[in-house]
């Protein structure tokens, strides 16, 4: 482990608390301090640097200024929460972040009491905070007591409909709740919505307000007694703050811009609304994205998340890959499908390097539209598009999918219009933890009527899978696939639509077939081939499609075998519920099947490398091999399950 | 029938071209003749009738001047779009409307090439508006042709966040967009949000402008080599349109207030729009629910949804009722249960009457929480309340929940934290047709790790169901029932906690067992009286729980008889599937047993009356008896089976 950063000040706070006998110039030294201690641990690590960069002022001026835990302070999506977890008890294990058994990348309830709340998904703080504060008013019994509520929330997260459901409730009850305006728009780009404009313009016709502005703007939080020279003081701010009736429309004063990297702005802007606001309060402050260290700065994500490098380089240790990413196989996929058909048109929710529709963008920028963190708009966008006769693709992950689940029933299935779903990061993801699983979709979607769901075995077959999505135009399709690399099989020149409902025979065998659904099958033919070597060859099919279900290969599996078990990266509910009831329905279980499902388990798997994740799901190839022979009645060798 | 309304101009109106030839004055005349004939039309219906009467005029209007449908006009929840059927060749058929094989009450892609885009659940129009106009703009193929796009949209449903996103993507678009904000605010009690709040300040300091001014305000649109003036013309309006700003903020265009009702502000306004508008443009036009029929303009509601009713006198004709309506249940269980505890609090999202909340509200205003059409906020608001030591209840019904299905998988269940789920319209609901049944809550909650999912048999068992669901911290709980009354069961004194994972049984019998989750249960035992009548008595048991299972129950009915039928008014994923999925793991299907698992059926079901629909889904007595007598391969009485 490399030397840390000397850190005097930072050395002596156990506890946020340790920060009030600090002088305000002394913060500044610390936050300093901070900033180095976090690039230091990143560089370790890897993990999200840039967000936590932007906020390391802000995260000392709020944990001095208020009174975690509380102080409810809840980190939007909390990339950048970091720094948060260094000055909360959590610094000497900041180097097992996002690792089996580590801490999380993000905050998180069991963790610390200083997590009030989890965020991993954008744009939720202001609901809970607005939940914690109605509780204290009414007398709720919370384990470490009540406070302030404060939500820390980015201006990507701002173009969530969720943040305004929530502002537009705040600002209706007219409750003491502080919401934080992180914005560092100028550092990701490109930036995406009117608000964001908005925002930018807001900075752009006053950049800073001086303190005395600012501050005079604070007074207007006066208590009710004050109201009328309050009311002036508002009168003021707001002539200089051109625009700040964005948010005073929804009920909230609003403090700003400032400039959140100046304690000697934050400091006393912290302390007054704390004194005095007696109604919810916005401060808008501008940050910048990986400030204070340059690598981060320079970048174009502006260090947003990182893999392990040198702290004096910035220069990344990542590991060689093998195979192409699905996310690129899919991108590549869709391009060469665009190239010839002009209808095609693609869909992000503000993740255009995530799903790779970035590259799609740079070859078709007029055909791909990043709606912002925006899924039920983007759903149902996609249905209009489709109604329009566009062949639009919504790439968007299965977890996140969940957004717009109400979208994608009443506007896209209901109506038959075939949206193109294309579902990445479907099973589990890694180190992003449970939050970010990809683990209902197959259940969700395939119950629709109408639907086609299908989930790609290899690379190849996401390929073929993107050239039937643009074929079909019958109804609503989906097809899923895995973070990370492909197995490494051989590509096809092009892709060639699919029979829909027709899975494949992958190896012949007898006593049991193993009907994989997604990516497993990898792990399925391991497990074959060491039960071939204890003479039990298994036939192995993959099934292509959730629905419809390729009904003739099920119940000839169903009737040349003494098992049949399926395979899938999902819960229950989705593919081997769907076989069940078909078995069933045909009478296949009144004379007897040897029948398992196997999916994922009934628990939350928290973050560690996806094999390991699949370990605890119990779904490698050691755990299939193993139920095979359970399921025979075979005696097992002791110890060869995980 | 009764006479109809004296409708000489609206007579000759076959298609919406056919309004063309009349002058502004005799539109006038003719949007009077259309409402008498929607007041005439759900006389004898039912259905709703305040949003259509507030829009009678704004759809002479948009029909006249604009070309649909060609044109795209998008009606958002479309509650209000009995005169746009009448005026787009559907009058003959209004008698049928919200009846089985008759008209929706909804737009419908299905039923007329007027309708461009279904909506039924709030919120969508922009969203789907936006990408007609995108794909028009792109060159796609709609078979009758691009043109403008046009949402109609309430301020209530303003209150959604996926029309802020969309909002925010239009206006980042800057494509030509015409938005109508329908803001009959004053007429919905109350008013719900601090949107709501500042669109009456709109209107409040700036009643109606005169028809020059908002002609003048129009003449901002005009196109790019006359910006200069129109630049002037736009400052002058945004001065006149007090916070206009909000919406220019998010890139629209702003015009209004104007008054809704007046075709002499409507047509020019219209007309200026269509010919010179060059982005998005949202028109405020102020209106009346209820508009021009007093016992709709006196109503509480202004004749929001009307059973059928004497036109003269305003009277409903409603069928008395013999049982308590499962809302009405549970608004009062959760009254009692509050009265005795105070950290017991419930949210709507904006339902307070159709959830009975509006009772628990009446009793304890301060712990109710109407947070607008926003479950996304909603559910995580629940959890933010959960977290700080409340006991909150989310009243949402089935379908509703949808739109916060992330956040009850990130939220709540992720966390672990106690919201309870109330959710009404569970199963097939009637005269709303498929767009609001409750198929899909019991599989896309059942498979979230640590949930609790139960479903009431009668209304006795929701009274039990919310004791249990208020004392059950250890995490999230949901009870499911359906519209409408209960069965007649006699009512406890007071609701007993349930114990978690225990059915019950309910008669014991013979070789079948048939396993009942929700409120087939009356519909069961009408099958069991059949079949005992032919010498089979089947055993039927209650499971309460879809999670946790009663696996002792469960293993114990397996064992004990030669077939096992599960019965539940969901989607295949939910109950049956975690009970076939429990037998495979049992390894019961190895040795051979007859299970069927009885679910709503793949197709969307249109409306008609629940037993209707139900009869539809083959899930009604005589279907379950046949279905015992099929897997048992008795043989039928020849057309039994409806």
């Amino acid at each position: 482990m490399s030397q840390g950063p000397e850190t005097p000040l930072l050395d002596r706070v156990r506890t946020p608390s340790d920060l009030k006998g600090y002088s305000d110039a002394e913060l500044s030294t610390l936050a300093d301090e901070l900033r180095a201690e976090t690039i230091a641990a990143v560089s370790q690590t890897g993990g999200h640097l840039g967000a936590g960069l932007g906020v390391v002022e802000l995260t000392v001026a709020l944990h001095t200024v208020f009174d975690a835990p509380r102080d409810k302070i809840i980190w939007d999506v909390s990339h950048q929460s970091y720094p948060h977890k260094i000055l909360t008890g959590r610094r000497e294990r900041m180097h097992t972040i996002r690792q089996k058994d580590g801490l999380s990348g993000f905050t998180k309830r069991s963790e610390s009491p200083y997590d009030p709340f989890g965020a991993a998904h954008s744009s939720t703080s202001i609901s809970a905070a607005l939940g914690f504060k109605v509780a204290a008013d009414l007398g709720g019994d919370a384990p470490v007591g009540h406070g302030d509520s404060i939500a820390v929330i980015g201006d990507g997260a701002m173009s969530a409909g969720m943040a305004y459901e929530a502002m537009n409730h705040a600002g209706d009850q007219g409750r003491r709740l502080i919401v934080i305006l992180n914005d560092n728009e100028m550092s990701i780009a490109p930036p995406v919505g009117a608000m964001s404009r908005y925002l930018s313009r807001l900075y752009a016709e006053a950049p800073f307000q001086d303190l005395k502005d600012a501050a005079k703007g604070a007074v207007s939080l006066l208590p009710p007694p004050f109201r009328e020279g309050a009311k002036r003081a508002r009168d003021l701010l707001k002539g200089m703050a051109v625009g700040g009736t964005l948010f005073e429309a929804l009920g909230f004063s609003y403090i700003g811009p400032i400039d959140g990297h100046d304690m000697d702005q934050l400091l006393p802007i912290l302390r007054t609304v704390k004194a005095r606001a007696d109604g919810p309060v916005l401060i808008h402050a501008i940050t910048q994205k990986g400030k204070g260290y340059r690598p981060a700065e320079s970048a174009p994500d502006r260090g947003h998340a990182r893999a392990k490098f040198d702290v004096a380089t910035g220069e990344q240790k990542k590991a060689p890959s093998n195979a192409p990413a699905y996310t690129k196989v899919f991108a590549r996929s869709l391009i060469d499908e665009a190239s010839r058909d002009s209808r095609v048109c693609a869909v992000t929710a503000a993740m255009p390097d995530g799903t790779g529709l970035d590259l799609f963008a740079e070859r078709f920028p007029s055909r791909c539209f990043d709606v912002g963190i925006a899924e039920q708009h983007g759903v149902t966008f996609c249905a209009g598009l489709a109604a329009g006769g566009m062949r639009p693709f919504a790439a968007i992950y299965s977890t996140f999918l969940q957004r717009g689940y109400d979208q994608v029933v009443h506007d896209v299935a209901i109506q038959r219009l075939p949206v193109r779903f294309a579902i990445d990061r479907a099973g589990l993801v890694g180190a992003d933890g449970a939050t970010h699983a990809g683990s209902y979709d197959v259940a969700y979607l395939s119950n629709l009527p109408g639907f086609t769901v299908m989930a790609a075995a290899d690379e190849a077959e996401l390929v073929h899978m993107v050239a039937t999505a643009v074929r079909h135009d019958e109804g609503p399709i989906a097809f899923r696939y895995p973070r990370g690399e492909g197995v490494g099989v051989e590509m096809p020149e092009r892709g060639m639509p699919l029979e829909i409902g027709k899975g494949r025979m992958i190896r012949e065998g007898g006593r049991v077939a193993i009907l994989s659904f997604g990516t497993r099958l990898k792990e399925v033919l391991e497990a074959a081939e060491a039960l071939e070597a204890r003479g039990i060859a298994p036939t192995v099919a993959d099934a292509r499609f959730a629905k419809p279900l390729d009904r003739e290969l099920i119940l000839t599996l169903a009737r040349e075998h003494e098992a049949l078990i399926t395979v899938e990266e999902g819960a229950v509910g989705g593919f081997g519920s769907h076989v069940a009831q078909l078995l069933a329905e045909e009478g296949v279980f009144d004379a007897g099947l040897k029948y398992r499902s196997m999916v994922l388990p009934d628990v939350f798997i928290d973050q560690a490398k996806p094999g390991e994740m699949y370990a605890v799901a119990g779904m490698n190839a050691d755990h299939i091999e193993a139920k095979v022979l359970s399921v025979l009645d075979v005696a097992q060798v002791a110890g060869r399950r995980a």
